[in-house]
This record gives C-alpha cells, structure tokens and sequence, in this order.
C-alpha cells in the first residue's frame, strides 16, 4: 500500500466513522421526531441530516467531480442555513421523507469515498481541507442534534425518553469541593496555534496581558446553584443585565432550563427521562444572563477567553465527550488535570468574551460566501467542549459562540476572580 | 333478522362508511405528512384522526361500556380542541406515532362495532344521538383535512401533489352566462326543521321578513373574478371593509388563496398540482373580505343567511360532494337546480349573517362543555357545502362557520341584490 | 328681516353653538393635556379641534368660497382620520401649537359666518346640507373629546379632575326595580325616516319581522353588575365569546373600566376624580364582551337593533346629555318614557346588530372620499345617546358604531329575551 | 473670604451655570414640544428638566437638609428611570404642567444654593461628591436634550427648526485627507487615572497589552461615507453583522439618519432645519451597526476603547462642544492635535469594547440602588464627546454606552487597522 492509498484510507475511515455517529445519534428515532421544530432555538432533526450533507455535495462532489449531477435539484435550496432566519419556525417541512434524505446521504457518502479512494497528492490539499471543515460541521450538527432532540423529546406531552438511563461506567471517585485556583497571568498568547486551518470559530493567535486572576476548580455544580435560587436569585433585578432580567421576567424563568418541579424537590428532564436532580453535577444548560448573574451574586464574574484558555491550554483533554454516550454532565468523569478536577467535556463554558469584535482565523478558500459563518453584535464564547461534544472537535482554542439568551446547548460556567 | 337489530346493522354499517372514509383520505400521505402544521390556519392531520377518535371514547365508550378504560390515558389531555387556540402552532407533537393513532382509532371502532351491535331499544335513543353528533364532527373534520393537506402540500418546496388530475366524470355542459334570479321573499321561515337533533352549528327554525331580492344563478366564477383582479380590485382601499384592507397590505394579497403567476397567465394549485387556471370553475378559497369587496365592486352585496336558505330550501341537494372524489370546485358537475345552475356543493357560499348573535339549534345533552362549539364576535355564516363535503352533511340549514380573513377551507360567494 | 336673512341668523346660530361648546369642553384644559395621546383608543384634544375645522374649511369654504386660500396649507394633509390608522399612536405632534390651532379655528368660524350671513335661496341647500354634516361631525367629536380627556386625565399619575363634583340638578326620585317591558313585536319599520339627510351612521328605513320579546325597564345597573362580578363573572370562560376571553385574560380584566378597588369597596374615576360607585348608577365604560357576557349569565341576550329601536321611537328624547354638563350617568335624571324609567341619555345601548352588514341611509353629495365612514368587519351598534352626547345628535334612528372591544365611550346595556 | 467660603462659592458658580445651560437648551422650546415623546429612543424635554432635578432633591436635599420635604411627593415614583422601561412610549404625561416643573427646578435651586453657602469643611466632602455627580447627570442630559429635540422636531410635518444657522464662528482650514497614524501601541494603561470620583460610567485603571496599530488621523467624514452608500453598502449583507442586517431591512435604512434624499443630492435635518449636506463634516447619527460595516467595507475595524483612549491621552482636549452652540459637527472647528486633526468633539466615535463586560470605577457612596447605571449585553463605549456635549464633562476616560442600533445621538466613528 502507498503512502497515499494509506492516507487516503485513513482520510476514508475517518469520514465514514464521523458520517455514521450522526446516523447512530438518530436511531432511536421515530420517523415523526426528524420532522417537528418543537420551537425557536431547535430544528428538526432531518433538517441536520440533509444540511450537513449538502456540504459536501455543493462544495466538493460537485466541484471536484467531473459530471456529478445534484441527487435532487431541488434539495441545494431547500433548508439551507438562511441568514437571519435562525430563530424561525418553518424549517419542517413534510418532504422529502427520512427514507429520501438518508438515501441522499448514502448517495453522497458513496461518491465521497469513490473521490477519497482516488485521491492524489496533487488534489489532496484542497479537496482534504474541505473535507475536514465539511466533517467539522458534521461534528457541530451531531451537538446539536442531540441538544435539539432532549429539546423535542422534553417538550412532549407523552413524555419520551431518548435512551436507558446509561450504567456507571467509571469509578466514582469522592467529591471534591471547588477551590479557586490562582493563575500568575502577565503576557501570554492564546489562539489557534497549530499547523493546518483553524476551525470555523476558532480565533487566530494573539497576545494579551492577563492581570493575576483565580479561576474555579471545577464548574459551578447544581448544589451550588440551588443556593443561588433559594436566595432569590431569580428575583433580584440587581443582579442581572438588564435585558437578562427582561427575558426573566417575560419568559417567567425561576431555575435552568429542564429542571422541573420546586426548592424542596427538584426533579431533572435528561435523555433518559426525568429523574432526581444529582446535586454533585455541574449545572447544566444555563444562558449567559444566568451564569453572570450567578457571578455577580458571589461577586465573582465569568472568565475571559483569554483567562479561560491559558489556564487549560496544558491540560490534558479527556473527559465526558460524546463518545462516551451519556450526553449528561456527570461528576463521576473527574480526573485530576492539573489542578483542575474538571477542565474539558461535560459543559460548555460561557465566558465574558464577545464573539463578534474577536480576531477569527481564516478558513479554507474555496467555500462560497453563504457557508461562511456570520456573527450578531451579542455572541459570547463557549470554551471547553461539552458531553455532546464529539472529542476530536474540541481543543483550547476551539469555540462555540451563542446569544446570551439560548440555554438548549449544553452550557454551563465557571467562575473567575481578580487577585 | 329483527327489527332492532336491523338498525343496529344499519347504524353499524353508517358508522364503519363515514370512519373509513377518513382513513380513504390520509391514504396518499408519507407518515411526515401527519405531523406537520404548516401554518396558523391548519393543523397536522395527525391531529384530526386523535381527535375525532376521541370524542367516541371520550363520549360514548367511557360513559356507556361498563368497565371501559381508555387505550391511553394521556390522549385525552392531548391534543384537545383548546378554546381560543386555534390559530396558534404547537398542535404538532412528533409522539404518539402515526402508527400508534391509527392502532388507536382501530382500538375504539372495534369497541364503538361492539357497542352498535348489543344497542336496544331502550339505550338506542341517547347513544344514537351521540353516535349521530360523533359521525357530523367527523365528516366536518374530514373536510378540514382535505383543506389542510392541500395547504400542507401547496407549502412544499419539492410541490407534491395528492393525486392524479382526476378523469372528467360527466358531460360538459355549455357554459352559461350568470343571470339574477329573483325572489319575492315576504315574511319567510329558515332554520333547521327536520326531526331528530340539530347539527352542531345550525340554527332554530325562525320566521323572517325578506324584502324582494336576486340572487346570481350560480356562484362567482374565476373568469368573472380575474375582472375584478385586473380592475385593480386589490388596490383601491374604498371597496374594502377597514380590517379586510389591512390585511390585503399586510399580507400583499393580490389573488384569491392557489393562484400563481399573474394576470396574464394565472395557474392555480390543486388537490392533483399546479395547473392552468380554469375560467369557468367557481372561484375558491376566497376569504370573507375578498367577497365583500368584490361585492361592493359589482354595486350588489352577499345575501344574507336567510335570502340563500329562502332560495333553496327546496331544490334538490345534488352537486359535486366529497364523495365525487374530485376535491375542487367544477363547472361540469351542474344540472339545473331550480332556476339555478349550481346550488348546493362545489364551494361553501359566505353569507353577510353573523355567526354569534343568530339563535343557535340546542345539541344533544350529555355533552361536556367542552365539546360545545364557541364563537368569536366576527364569525360569518357559509351555506351549501363544498367539493370537500361530504353530501350526507348538507342540508339547506347546515352552517359552515368562519372567521372573515380565512380562506384555507373551499370557499367561494354568490351575489345578490335588492329588488 | 326677511324669510332667507331669518334662516341665515338661525343658521348662524346653530352654527356658533355647536362649535363653541367644542371650546367649552376643553376650558379647563392645561396646553398639555392638549397634545398628549393617552393610549391606542384615544386621540389628543388638539387633533380633534383640528380635525373638525378641517371638514368645513376643506368641503366648504375651498369650494364655495372664491378666492379662500387655505389658513395654513399643511394642515390638510396633517391629523387626517386616515384609514386603518385610528388605534395607532403617532398622531400626537407638538406642533401647530394649541394657540395655533384655536387661531385657525377662529379664522375659518369667521369665514364661515361670513358665508352663512350671505346665503342665497339658490346655493342654500347644498351647503346647508354640507354645514349640518360638519355640524353633526363636531357633535360626535365633543362626545370623543370627553371620553379622551376623561382617559387621559385618569391615566396621569398626579389623578388631575376635570371638573368639580357637579351639584344636585334634579329632584331624586326612588329607585325602581327593573322590570321586563313587554314588546309584541310582528312586521314593524326602523331607522331613518324623517325629512333630509341622515346622519353619518344612520340606517335607511327597513321592514322587519320581530318575534314577541321583552326590553329592560332601564340599562344594568352597578348594583347588578356587582353580582356578576362576585359570581365569577370574570373568570368563567363559558360566560364569554372566545375573542373576548381572549382579551380578559390578555388584559387581566375583572371590571369595567374606571372601576377601582375590589368587590368590597370598589371606587369609580369620574369627571370629577376617583370616589365611591354608586349602586345606582347605569354601569358605564362597559364593552360588547362583557355586556355580552353579562347577558349570557342572565339567561338573557342583547336587543338587535330593530328590536331597541321599535321599543323607543315615539318615547320622548329627553335624559341625562351633554347639555346638563354632568358627563356621567346618573340616576337622578329619571322621567318614565312610556313604560321605561330610562331610555334615551345616560349611556349608550350596545346592541347585537352588526354595523358593516347593514344598509346604510346615503349622505351628502359632494363629499370626497377620505371624508367617508369606512367600516370594519365586526362593528356593533349602538343606540340612545349617552350622557356626553349632544341631546341634537340624537333621535331613535341615531348609532353609534364601536368595536366589541372597546369601553372608552360612555357605553353600557340593557337586556333582552324572546317571549 | 475665608478658603472655605470661596470655595463654596466656586461651587455654587458651577452649580448655577450647569443647571441654567439646561434651561438655555429648552428655551426656544413652545410649551407643546415639552410633552411629546416622539420615539421609542428618546424622552420628552419635560422628563429631562424633572428627572434631573429629582437627583438633587432627592439625593441631597432631603438626606443632608434637616426638615426638608419634598416640593410634590408624587414627583418622587414620577417620570423615574425604570429599568427596563429605557425603549418605551408612555413617558409623556400632561401633568405636572411645563411651569410647574420650572418652578420645582427654581424651588430645588434656591435650596441647593442655601445649602452650598454654608457648606463647612466637615459636611463638604460627601455633599460635594454628590453634587458634582448630579451635574454630570446635569450635562449628560443636557446631551440627550439636544439629541431628543432635534428628533422631535425632525418628525415634525411643519419642519420647525430649533435655531438660525449658526454664523461661521472660526476660520476654514484647508480639508486634510484623512491619513492612518501608527501607534506602536505595548503594554499601557488606561481608565480613569485622576483624584477625585470617576464619572458614572467611567472604567477603572487597567493594563492592556496592544499590538501596533493604526488610526485615522479624523472621524469619517460625510464624503467618504457616501462612496460606502454609493457601493450598494446598504444592499450587501455580507458587509453587516446579522442583527445589523436585519435591523437595515426591517426598517428600510439606507444612509444615516437625518439624512434626506437620494445619493444625487443630499439634504441633512440639522438643528436649523433641512439644508445641504456638507460634505467635508464627521458623518453623525450612525449607528454601531453602519460604523461596523462601513470598517469592513474599508477592511479595517473600528477601535477598541483601550487603543482609541491610548492614541488621545495626551492630547489637548478642545474642540466643538456643546459650549460653542453649534450642536453639529463641523469641519471648520480643526485644530491639530498631535498628528490628528480632530480628536475630542463634534461626534462621540464608536469603539468595538462592550460595555458590559469591562471593569467600572466606583460611583459615589450614598446613593440607592436605583440611580446606579445599569447595563444590557449589548451596549458598546463610545469616546470623545460630540457638538452635544459639555466640554468639562469630557477627559480621555470619559464614555458614552449605547446599543448597536441606536443613533438618536451625535455619533460618528473613526477608523483602526492592525500593523
């Protein structure tokens, strides 16, 4: 085997494992569930299926593959990722049927891995670059695909669950309370620097002064933000943003999204159901304004960007990913990361960075104007990776940016404190 | 075979038809079809075949069969007929499963075959009456899921169609140019008088004094009203009531509900795709608004509820039903109806009575409150059936009502005038 | 002094009366409260001063007049009742200033009189026609200027009054219980019939059949709607139209407006400041839904239109108007009218007969279109005058048109039933 | 004169002046253009005269004056700053009249000036710091004042002007092309580095690490802003962040605001009414959104507030104040200032630092909670000061914080580029 025919079927093996997560994230499906947007922050789940695969069949099959003709016409402008058109209802359509739109999707994988077959050195870089961002979106959809499916799933009268309640799949280890850990700061660089492209978030390399700063050990725990609520946080103007204490007031918050029942007994809605609210996990599914007003509460704030990532940029990346399939924060995936008893996987991790007016790293030429991402003037970023996460998404530098409104992605926060 | 058992059989076999011509007219859908809402106006025909089927659990088996438990005790919370939500999204749930409603519709007419069966004399009068309700709300919802398949369908990028353009089922007749047909009126009664109950919306028999007036000989045709588009009908605000104008701009109406392209070439879009608009069909899915300012327009008006009852009362109820299969209103469906040439079928006819202040029939006892129909303050009376109707619904006191923007279901409007 | 100069003088009269009580109502007003719009439903008392003046400048003394050039030609196109627009905010401009609004006022009176002093038996007629338009136009303007000023001085958080608590002006006289007045009913005639114009709103005359039925003796009173309210009234969905449950529930009502307080001790913002209700007063500000709803409790309904008018056209118009300068209901003010203790002033009657469906009695010639009546979808008559009303404005055939939600103007109800 | 009583009588100078340039403002006001808010974004000149009054009376007199009570305790929860509220109608109430509200500004005043005549050594220091931040709230609405009624006037159909042209006031220097001056920029500070208090909304000290960069030596003027509309800047969406784009399309922007016209020929609403646009002033009443897609258009940036507070630290802070009665930006008031030609004055230049996030000095002890400022996510800083502002309420430090969308207020920006 050359060395090429090797890297092609490394390439291959790579896309056919990635291709095929998102189709085992939608196997426990009914037909019905890939069709209903159960609300404005979601999208139905064949919406995910038929949008990533586009990718590859616009800017790949049909540019590299002499002859290629679209599956479906049609399909190129239908549910596309419309500017502006976000947070709309109206991207579930009735047809095409999942039968169609997982038959597109074999059709396109079948002609990916004949031209990833066939590849030489000369076409490799660019074809593999588009390759690698295609598969990168791929890994961001499978997010929020599971994100948009415990949505659906939640908003059920009849309510489904979406898997068994998954066994321990680790030694539990005992509980540690959270420390705040002292960092030196001083100038220090933070960004994307590896070889190759950056992802579509990811920011370029800079340099930035960091004043001496602590960071918590772990992130902020449901045992810990039930005292925030028992003191009134949800009702204390003083302590949120004022268009954060709007949407309280509007949408009649009282605790984090999927937390059902009261005080004395809270009761949690996860994949598997709703069952007893684990005091040891870290909270989950919080928006920005909840985070930074539980700051402000313990007169702490949110981290940097920069603070967040030069504390972690040494750590080892494991923990709670996708790939384990529990698509659930837990404490028990604690190991020690320097001395950090969780850094990467379970929560996305809200920081006071705003995404917009952040240098962005240039992404692989070639793509057309609307796939490049656009930002709003109010986008925070995310770091650290979360439990619906594939691992090989994330590294220190990678983002994920959302309003401060949204809470469906699996975030949550740490805390952060000037020395 | 005896007497009763008779009419059980007769009863039975009412029961079996008008059941399973619901099941007749989802036949053609994708299991995603069931579950969409495509707009405020509609629902998922998933939820017409659950909520229909629960009024004969909800109703009759859960009141009548001993030891009778519901199949799920959730479906009666679920998708119920929520006063005053009619116009909202939400009604699409993924779960319970296409599958699984029509088990559950199976489940009770198996049940209701039973209870028809064993009916005696003595318990026949009051479940009669229920079955008799239960079979009205049916066929009223059959016509709605024909009304809101189309517009699902007529939604769809990928433009499916519900079937083949239908065969021509009759001879044609020669065109005939509308005439007004006059009427003495004088001190008229209308209303329901039959024996037995009253349908849901129809009205007490009332006397009424009716100043001489015409009526056009059959309903307005898209010819007639293609005159009225390009006299600039939907741009000159004084033929429009107030509201009716707003929601022209609004909405940048310029056609009746189906029709594409513009003056020079209009297509419409049918049960069977888009075709070429047909001159001499009755025009269809035209809103209350759009009546009365093609109305004003003609210097005539919409008659009232009694001046169409009054008109025809006594000519016979044949015409292009639901049962014809065609599902759009036709010219050639027409034989002489008196002095008219189309009467009862084809569209529903607007008529300028309000719907909340007219006397209403009383209903059969034993029902819930909420089963009772409710009213808005704007909802107009329609007459006479339509193409979606099926003919065992109609007679001349039954009542289609509506509010004056809508113009999903298969409406349409005749003229008449003062004498 | 001849037959024509006499007419003139009278004329003149009638002309300078009716205009400087427009000026008499807003005396006590500050230049602010002039130019402030107090909600949807309301206007500034500037627009109206405007507004009024305008119709006789426009259709009167720029077409008859030779060589009258416009006071200011903005004005024209400024403070128009434009179509569509009557619930908006926006028509509150600070400029022309009040001081310049009184002035044009001025002007064109003078201009006016002037006219009236000349007129000739040959162009008498038109423009009488035309003057007593405007005329009747600024009447139906006074009533609006008191329902405005009241709203806008009861939404000010300094609770200003407009006027003082006005003295005893009658002899009080016991209070009746309400009794049922029977109506035989049969063919009986309505609306207008007297010699020249109708007015804006007027019906043309109509036969139509009335079953027997029965009228309240006077409107509801507080004491009655009282027991309404402590029955639940506001929170039984059963009891209400659809739209109006709607609105209750939007707008969290649980009285009628300008009601205070709570079922124990409830307190009325009149004219003259907040102060106790009193229980026999006809209750006032009331809408369409709720005295609809009012009714349904009742067992009863509201009259049509036929029916109030057949009850009252040959009692004496004499009650509670504007000229008695009390701007509120008031029992006090009671003489029997045939069989009723009240009837014409105090209130008006809302009633259950829809405004845009009926014939309208024609108007003036020479009137442009913008001057027009334009007329929703579902409009209301209402009947009697009320107690801000012009007793001139009113005879049986008067209406005022409003919309089922509406409860500015001094609207209240009586009750009906079939015999 | 003791140290202590001249002292007091600077203080009492100051006072008179600052409150007495609020009353200069509203001078050519008429009663009516007091009261009328003319849009969500901004007040009517009535609320400003009381707000500001309120803080004296409210913070000051009735705290350190012994049996001082409150002139009208309504004033008090009247007209407040609600959280929340910053975007609502409904500011506008008739009452308190215009001349009641002057005469509580003259009641207020006459006892703070009693009470700074016998200020003493002990009690000064509390009570100076309290006065010195009521006049900076003074002066931040004296700005806002101008802004509102310049909006209220340009909404006006009669197009009133609020004053003459203003009379060249210095002489006209030769047009500078705007050149980009390079900074090396390093590790520097910057915030608030004086005694004394900070301003309301002023940061604290802080190091920030800069690259080199570049800034254009003056704001973007109305000349080069034009080419950006003459490249279809308002028609390509790629140029715009995604609420900025949606924002353009909903409300049909298509140049600054107050600018009239089309490309041909420009006209711009200015404090003395429409008028030509001149083509060498700052572009002003720009929002973040336009400055933003203009720089990207340009492919620059806009600053941040560090580099824009580093480049004019020690620049000389003159320039076209709200002193000089202009109230518009203009080209001739140049002066060089280091290697910039214009830095401080004419429009307040947008930065692309959020607000929300960054360090804030503290205020001064002795205030409640409600007169804190407080925040939204999406606010941005804004530097220099503009034609508006005071000039002693202007240093390097000093900001201004608005929403991207907004540009009710004197606004321009200036263009940053990395090295």
């Amino acid at each position: 085997m050359s060395l090429q025919s090797s890297l092609n079927h490394k390439l291959g093996s790579k896309y056919h494992n990635i291709r095929s997560f998102t189709e085992k994230i939608t196997a426990p499906l009914e037909t019905e569930d890939y069709v209903v947007q159960a609300g404005p922050d979601v999208r139905p789940p064949k919406w995910h299926l038929l949008h990533t695969t586009r990718f590859f069949e616009k800017n790949i099959l049909m540019e590299y593959v002499p002859r290629y003709s679209p599956y479906n016409e049609h399909f190129s402008s239908l549910f596309t990722h419309e500017r502006g058109h976000s947070g709309q209802l109206g991207a579930s359509f009735s047809r095409p049927t999942v039968k169609e739109v997982i038959s597109y999707r074999h059709h396109v994988d079948e002609h990916m891995m004949k031209l990833i077959e066939k590849l030489n050195p000369d076409d490799h870089r660019d074809i593999n670059r588009l390759i690698e961002m295609g598969l990168q979106n791929e890994q961001k959809h499978q997010e929020q695909l599971l994100a948009d499916i415990k949505y659906l799933f939640s908003t059920n009268p009849l309510a489904p669950s979406y898997m068994k309640e998954p066994e321990d799949f680790s030694e539990s280890i005992p509980f540690q309370e959270p420390s705040m850990i002292e960092m030196e700061g001083g100038l220090v660089e933070f960004g994307f620097a590896g070889e190759g492209d950056a992802h579509e978030y990811e920011g370029v390399r800079q340099k930035v002064w960091l004043n001496p700063y602590s960071l918590s050990s772990h992130p902020v725990l449901n045992a810990e933000y039930m005292q925030f609520i028992e003191d009134g946080g949800y009702e204390r103007p003083e302590l949120w943003l004022a268009d954060g204490w709007e949407l309280v007031q509007r949408e009649g918050w009282n605790a984090p999204l999927y937390w059902r029942g009261n005080g004395g007994d809270w009761q949690l809605y996860t994949m598997s159901g709703e069952r007893k609210l684990e005091k040891y996990e870290p909270v989950c599914h919080i928006s920005y304004f909840e985070a930074d007003a539980y700051a402000r509460w313990k007169g702490m704030r949110l981290p940097t960007e920069a603070e967040w990532e030069n504390a972690f940029e040494l750590v080892q990346r494991e923990g709670n990913f996708a790939e384990k399939g529990l698509y659930h924060p837990s404490w028990k995936d604690v190991s020690m990361q320097g001395p950090f008893n969780k850094a990467f996987g379970d929560v996305w991790e809200w920081t006071s960075s705003l995404y917009a007016t952040r240098p962005k790293a240039t992404h692989a030429a070639g793509l057309s104007m609307q796939e490049q991402p656009y930002s709003r003037s109010n986008q925070f970023v995310l770091k650290g990776g979360s439990c619906a996460t594939p691992s090989s998404f994330i590294r220190p530098s990678s983002r994920l940016v959302s309003e401060p409104a949204k809470r469906v992605q699996f975030s949550g926060f740490r805390l952060a404190k000037d020395l």
